[in-house]
C-alpha cells in the first residue's frame, strides 16, 4: 500500500497552473479527500453539468471519473502532467438525482508503465451508486 | 441488415423537440449520413470542446461517441426517446488535432431489448483513429 | 442491500443439476462463501488451467470471473438458469502465481432486467490483485 | 498501414516452439489468413469448447479472441513472445451454434509500448456475430 506523496493543497496549486484555462469548469469539482491509494471528489450540481430533464449528463459522468482518478494518481506518482487515459469503461447504473456527484477513486495498480484504478459515482445519502467506472493511464517514463 | 425508418431530416427535428435545451450545445454537431446500421457524425472544432492544450477534451469525444450512436440507434428503432446508454468503453488512441472530429458510428446487434455498437473517432484525412468506442444500449419495451 | 436467498448448499446442488457434464471440471471450483451482494469462490491450481510457463491462463481466470458473479447473482435471485452474460471487461494486473486462485464478486446493481457487479482476482496472502473483472448480466423476465 | 513480417508459416512455427506443452489444444485453432494489420482464426468445432447444452463456452470464446488478436500483432511487430494482455472488453451478442467459430483480428492502433484490436467472432454463413471483443496489449521495450 502506497502512501500519497503530496497533498491537497499541493495538487491543488499544481492542477492550477498546469490547467489554467480550466479554471472556471474547475471551481465545479471539489478534492475533499486523498488517502492511500483512494481520493474523493465532489461536483457540485450545476446547470453547466445538466442534460435536459434537470439529470447530470453521461459526459460529465465520465469527465468525473476522469478527473479523480487522475488526481489520485498523481497524489502517488506526484506531478506528472502528462499522464494521459488510455481506457475508460463506464456502467451507467441509475439516473442520477439533483445534487452533487461524488466520485470516490482507487488506484487497483500503480505499475511504472501502466496504473489501473475504479471510480465509483455516488450521491449524497444514497448507498446505490449512480456509475462505476474502471480505467488505465499510461504513465511517461520519468526522466 | 436492417434499413433505417427516419430521415437525417427526421432525425433533427425530433432531436431538437426531444431535448430543446441542447439546441445550442447540439449546433456543434452535424449529422452528416445515416445508411443501413450506421450513421456518422461531424463535432465541430471549439473552444467548447477543448482541453488545455487546444486538444479535444475526452469527456467531448465520449460525449460524441455516444451521441453519435444515439441517433444511429434511433434511426432504426423510431423516435425511443428513453434508451439509454449502459455501458461504454473508450479506448484513447492518439491525441485529437486541432480540427472537425468525425464520429462513424455502426449498430453491431440490433437486439429487442439490447443493441451494441461501436464508433470510431478520426480527422479528416487521417486515417488513423483518434478514438475507438464500444458501447450498449437499453431499450425499454415498446408500448 | 439485498440478503442471499440461496445457501451454499442449495447453490452448490443446483449448479451439478443445470449443468451435469461440468461436474469434472466444477471440482476445480469450490464456492467458499455467499454473504450480502457477495461471494467467494476457488479455483484449484491444477495443470488443467495452466498457460505454458505454468501461470494460470488468461480464460481460465475470466472463466472464474463469470463463474464467481453467476453463483453470487443466482444466490440473490434465486435458481435462473437463462441469466447471460452480456458484457465483461478484463484489467490483467500482473502475472499469478502457482497457487489458487480466488475469485471475490461482487454485485453492484440488481436490477430487474441487468446485473452488474465487479469480482477481483487474488491469491492467497499476497494484496495485490491479479485481475480485475466489470460484468453485465441480462436476466430474462420472470415467468 | 503497416505490412505484416511474418508468414502464417513462420507464425505457425514461433507458436509451436515458444507454447510447445499448447501443441494439444493448439491444434483447435487453425491461422486461415494474414494481411495488413488483419488475420483470421478458425477454431475447430469440438467437446473441449463446449458449455452444457453443446454450445461454445465464453472462456473459450475469450481465449480465441485473444489467441487471434496475439498472432496478428506478432505478425506485425514480429515474434515478440512477451507482449502480454493488459484489457479485454467483450460483448457476447447472440449464443454461438455447433459449428465452427471464427475470430476475424484487426490492428486499430500499433504503438510502441500498446497495441489495441478489435476481433469480431463469427460462424460460417451468418453475417450476425456472435461477439465482439476489443483488447489491449502490452508490448515490451525491444532490446
Amino acid at each position: 500500500m502506497s502512501e500519497p506523496v503530496m497533498t491537497i493543497a499541493e495538487l491543488n496549486t499544481f492542477m492550477a497552473s498546469a490547467f489554467p484555462q480550466m479554471q472556471g469548469e474547475e471551481k465545479l469539482t471539489v478534492l475533499e479527500e486523498v488517502s492511500p491509494m483512494r481520493a474523493r471528489v465532489r461536483l457540485r450540481y450545476s446547470d453547466r453539468n445538466l442534460r435536459p430533464g434537470g439529470t447530470i449528463s453521461g459526459p460529465a459522468m465520465m469527465g468525473l471519473a476522469d478527473h479523480a482518478f487522475y488526481v489520485v494518481l498523481l497524489a502517488h506518482i506526484g506531478p506528472v502532467a502528462l499522464a494521459v487515459t488510455t481506457n475508460l469503461n463506464i456502467n451507467f447504473l441509475r439516473k442520477p438525482g439533483q445534487a452533487d456527484l461524488f466520485a470516490e477513486a482507487r488506484i487497483i495498480k500503480l505499475g511504472k508503465r501502466l496504473a489501473v484504478g475504479e471510480v465509483t459515482l455516488v450521491q449524497d445519502g444514497d448507498p446505490e451508486p449512480v456509475a462505476h467506472v474502471t480505467l488505465t493511464y499510461s504513465i511517461p517514463p520519468r526522466a
